[in-house]
């Protein structure tokens, strides 16, 4: 993690391969991809490793516990295709997110909506459609049990919960102290009895504690209190609990020094975890919501360098993508202190000789950066820059319309 | 500027009016006008705010200073269509705003365009249109020769030069030290020999050494050393200088504390440089380029409140706009440390009673904040909030796909 030089380094990307000095992915070298695509910057996603990191969860994670995708990391139509082959269920963050998950052929009742703010009309979407909705707040369950009226229909529900404590060295922390998402744990009980008096179909309790966690002592900490909160709950409110969404936090790495997530350790947690619930509540589902881990990892932006540029001695590559594309890498969505992503030359994967440079794009704005000061194989014009750790979080994160340039593509190899 | 509890305060918004405790603009009641746009949230844009800011520099401003704007601000067709009429000429900073600077009916010959990264199909655009375009780099120069060539037609140039001072105080520092943005000053002289070989039509220079400035004493300095340099590299390089654009860089208001720009000190040192640039070169054209100083304050964004929520003491009003339409007022565009936008309640400019409340929109972040902790008139569902100062950098700079909501709607009136 550290180089001679002392300086922290990136986690190696160690799940595209190489040939001929040229990165693979899906099994395609990526200067023939770029010529398939036709035209670049693109965003790239592969199946293989998708597909890989479900399988890797499903085989360390504990037997019984529910892998659910939450949309909104990717939400591109043949990526939620795939994945709903290969989760059990999928969470949705808004109405257009309910209709690609329909569209992508998940059943309704695998469908659950959490969102602060649902408008009515997303509401009676989800009734009519079956989904499961997370209540954020009393008045929203009012909300639905008049819209559930409305229909004739019995609206399904489960409550968020704000839990009374944080998700400690969560890269965002959504839970403890006050917060816009769900309701204050010590308001849940005289809202469960309120809710047995609404035609609404009660099924449990909805947890989210922070998001891009990399320490699996504080995931497995929060994972075990929220089972802890949720037993208790239901337990005062004297409800059943058919199911627990836990939330997922998993991180990836994204900067200079940071690690991968000790997965084994999150499994032995989270057994522990499931065997409290089924102590205290045996026919509880114990549900794991997953964006970014699932996704995060399997894609990549790829841009094309248009200039080689020296000012006042130092070089940069002057690319066709940017900020508008990928707003994360560029280090302005949510960070206060700007950081590298991993980047590499596509096809000069070690390249002869290695340069200091800064990868920039074609924005009128020094905030238009994807690579400050890094050390990179040197480049040419016509080259292919990739930035790793794309596959959440990117094209719909980004400002595209910024400086009206064309959309970049999207392709799931 | 402050209150009597010694914080600082926004300046005051006095462009709009209140007519029964409710906002007006265009003439328009705020809740009328959003019956009229048919849903919330919306960008909406005042024709009369835009004229008379335009007048109001053309009063101030010395006689014989073009003054063009920068699409990038806020590439709306009809806005843009406003402004043709208004000003002497347009600033593009894409083949997209290009061809919206086009349709907008501007002449081809006022219609100039800068950007680092210029892809070829890009320049073939531009010289088939017939823009100005400035020159970034040598090699961009050459490429641009090579597409004249294959055109048959004389490419009509500037060169943007990277300036050797920087412009102090700037909210964006483009000039000065290392930079992706046009050509090292030092370069100049032997980029123009070498552009007298080509066949291309050179017309002067342009120069921009930051954004969002709110010192009229850093502005003028800029502008000075901007006309001393650029009568340097035409002395030294023994070209006329038909045109010199001086950029922009007027900021705006946006967070307490802040003071709006002195326009009359701006135009004293404008004056001043002005008649430096006659005395060392009569024959050359000033252009001023702005874009945020324009359109900022003549725009406000506007969304609903859909709940009224309590937690753990504090109170959120969740409504349907947020980070995902304006970025910029959630803290998250280039923003170091988070500050309030100016905030309103349309439909209760005074309102009764005031409470501290923060306004948040419907996604599932934390950064999804449009006041964190403001004082605002007690608020209900279904109230329209205002954010003000969002005529520039809103919409296009927004990631608007993200979560998957509807687009906002823009209207000019």
């Amino acid at each position: 993690m550290t180089a001679p030089d002392g300086l922290p380094r990136h986690a190696e990307a160690q799940q595209f391969p190489t040939l001929d000095d040229v990165l693979q992915i899906g099994g395609i070298l990526l200067t023939r991809l770029a010529e398939r695509v036709g035209r670049t910057p693109f965003y790239a996603y592969e199946r293989r490793h998708i597909a890989s990191r479900v399988g890797l969860l499903r085989q360390v994670l504990p037997r019984g516990v529910q892998l659910h995708y939450a949309v909104k990391a990717n939400p591109m139509p043949a990526l939620v295709q795939l994945m709903a082959g290969l989760v059990d269920g999928f969470d949705v963050a808004s109405g257009g997110e309910l209709k690609v998950a329909l569209d992508a052929g998940m059943a309704a009742e695998r469908i659950s909506f959490a969102g602060p703010g649902k408008r009515d009309a997303e509401l009676r979407c989800a009734v009519a459609a079956g989904a499961l909705l997370h209540l954020e707040s009393e008045s929203e369950m009012e909300r639905l049990a008049r819209i559930g009226s409305e229909l004739g229909m019995t609206p399904r529900v489960a409550v968020r919960v704000n839990p009374d404590f944080e998700l400690k060295l969560a890269g965002m922390k959504m839970g403890g102290g006050a917060r816009p998402f769900g309701v204050d744990a010590a308001r849940v009980p005289a809202m469960l009895r309120r809710l047995a008096q609404l035609e609404l179909d009660f099924h449990g309790f909805h947890l989210f504690c922070g998001a891009q966690n990399l320490s699996a002592a504080a995931l497995c900490e929060a994972q075990r209190l929220s089972v802890e909160l949720a037993l208790r709950l239901a337990d005062q409110a004297r409800v059943p609990m058919r199911m627990l969404n836990i939330g997922g936090g998993f991180g990836v790495p994204y900067f200079p020094g940071e690690r991968a997530l000790a997965l084994d350790a999150v499994a032995d947690g989270l057994a522990q975890s499931l065997d409290l619930l089924r102590r205290g509540s045996p026919d509880t589902e114990l549900i794991l919501e997953l964006g970014r881990y699932l996704v995060a990892e399997g894609g990549i932006y790829v841009c094309r360098v248009l200039e080689r540029k020296r000012s006042h001695g130092q070089t940069f590559l002057i690319t066709d993508g940017g900020l508008h594309h990928h707003l994360a890498a560029s280090g302005n969505f949510g960070q206060v202190i700007r950081k590298n992503y991993p980047v590499a030359i596509g096809n000069r994967m070690q390249g002869a000789a290695l340069e200091t440079v800064s990868v920039v794009g074609p924005l009128c704005t020094p905030l238009d950066l994807l690579a400050d000061r890094m050390e990179l194989p040197r480049a040419e014009v016509g080259d292919l820059v990739v930035v790793f750790q794309s596959g959440a979080y990117g094209l719909t994160a980004s400002p595209t319309a910024f400086l009206s340039h064309p959309l970049p593509l999207e392709v799931l190899v």
